[in-house]
């Protein structure tokens, strides 16, 4: 497994193979790397010659409140993990020579960014198209590996890849749980004991929406409701949103219909979790 | 010479072609070609397997209050410039093709989109580099053709180039000019009589401006004065802007330095020209 560190090395090195006709499989990520970023790779090595995981603490999209500072870096266990997954190529920039001086270019998706965790995340999406275009273009990948975890990432990233006709194929994978449901985030490492508990009901709560429709509820207003109600049980549980909005516009919906996607951001102590389901 | 109207045509054309290990240039263009867009198309083929000439006048980057309506359409003489210049393929897409219903995403360079020609003409170079990009992406050209006429527009595209890692070589192309002096510009054909004698002053003002710095001047505020002067002597000229700038950054600079840029905007009755010259 090759560690390269500088964006026109990678560049140089993707060439080549792209030259000698080889497809490359992208993972960008944040580092601690949990199953779900596992679950990507793992993808990635089924349907490309070569895979490139990155692994970059992006700075431009957390905002000055946000854990950019103390978002976990366990880089050792990260690499033994890649390798053990038959990763090819590490890409472990330093943030200078992602963002070197007079740095000015960025991607926004103005509508779509500030809806759902756009709305207490300003920039973020801004911070996060502008990282995934340059990722795709140092790595030329053929293919790029999302979680459906983070549902509007995804649909940003899906939006910018048409919108700007990027040569590149978006493939989001499901989301993986604990056995208790709770969706694998880097995050949840920050949560105490009760938080830890407490947290299932985020996956509880989409459980009961997708029972409910099941059962013939429409309403998005009594759906949202019921669910409230639920997480509302929890203590340490606190509401950023819970909504039901179309898949690609990501605009609130008053009837669920199939494709919606239900999406729900909470925070418990300083943590903020999302989740979501497809419908 | 082939004509392809719809970018996913193009963009498969494109893809064989790289595949072959053809190099591709790009030359954008909004039509209404003259000898600089022919001297950027003969410089394409000089340097590339094959060359790509877009011709697509871009409503993104107009403002409401600008030509967009009346901009010269001229096809016919254009397509027959392109098949006598040697070009391989005309991308002529519907802008509803280019920009289709949800369209969101955008290349934004704030810092300096906003000066110079982007104090008068918000948005206009959001809309440039996003275009600029949608292109590189869907002809996967590996060089791009630009005229230094509009020097703030190739600094944008630079920028973009470099910040956002794109796999493409940026060639700027000196200013073609008339006898007289003037650019070339497709605007020109709006100007009457006696606003296109008067529009000779631009040149004669950066001649002036480089025959000053020549002989020692290098207090820029002097200098724009006596540049300013010149102009002045033509009733038809109103000046938007001079300046004396740094070539990256594209801030004023007190002093004139090797490698400065001065431009200038001046309008003759609705019609804004601009010229620069690099010391």
């Amino acid at each position: 497994m090759k560690i390269i560190r500088l964006p026109a090395k990678l560049a140089a090195y993707a060439l080549r193979l792209k030259r000698n006709q080889q497809s490359i499989g992208l993972v960008p990520t944040m580092g601690a790397l949990h199953d779900g970023h596992l679950s990507l790779i793992c993808s990635a090595r089924k349907e490309n010659d070569f895979v490139c995981v990155s692994i970059f603490i992006n700075p431009k999209q957390f905002s000055a409140r946000e854990d950019f500072k103390k978002y976990p870096r366990p880089l050792s266990k990260d690499l033994e993990l890649c390798r053990k997954a038959g990763v090819d190529i590490v890409f472990l920039p330093e943030a200078e020579d992602i963002y070197p001086e007079g740095f000015g270019s960025f991607v926004d998706l103005p509508a779509i960014s500030s809806l759902l965790c756009g709305k207490t995340r300003p920039g973020h999406f801004r911070g996060v198209a502008t990282i995934v275009l340059k990722l795709f273009n140092i790595t030329r990948a053929d293919n790029a590996y999302f979680g459906q975890k983070d549902a509007q990432q995804a649909v940003v990233i899906s939006r910018m890849i048409s919108d700007l006709n990027l040569p590149v194929k978006l493939r989001v994978m499901p989301i993986v749980r604990c056995n208790d449901g709770l969706a694998l985030s880097s995050r949840n490492v920050y949560l105490n004991k009760q938080q830890r508990q407490d947290a299932v009901v985020l996956y509880q709560a989409l459980c009961l929406a997708r029972c409910l429709i099941d059962h013939g509820l429409v309403d998005t207003q009594r759906l949202l409701l019921r669910m409230r109600q639920l997480i509302a049980k929890h203590q340490t549980a606190k509401i950023d949103y819970i909504t039901a909005v179309d898949l690609n516009s990501l605009k609130p919906i008053k009837r669920i219909s199939q494709g919606c996607l239900i999406a729900l951001a909470v925070k418990f102590g300083k943590t903020r979790l999302i989740d979501n389901i497809v419908i």
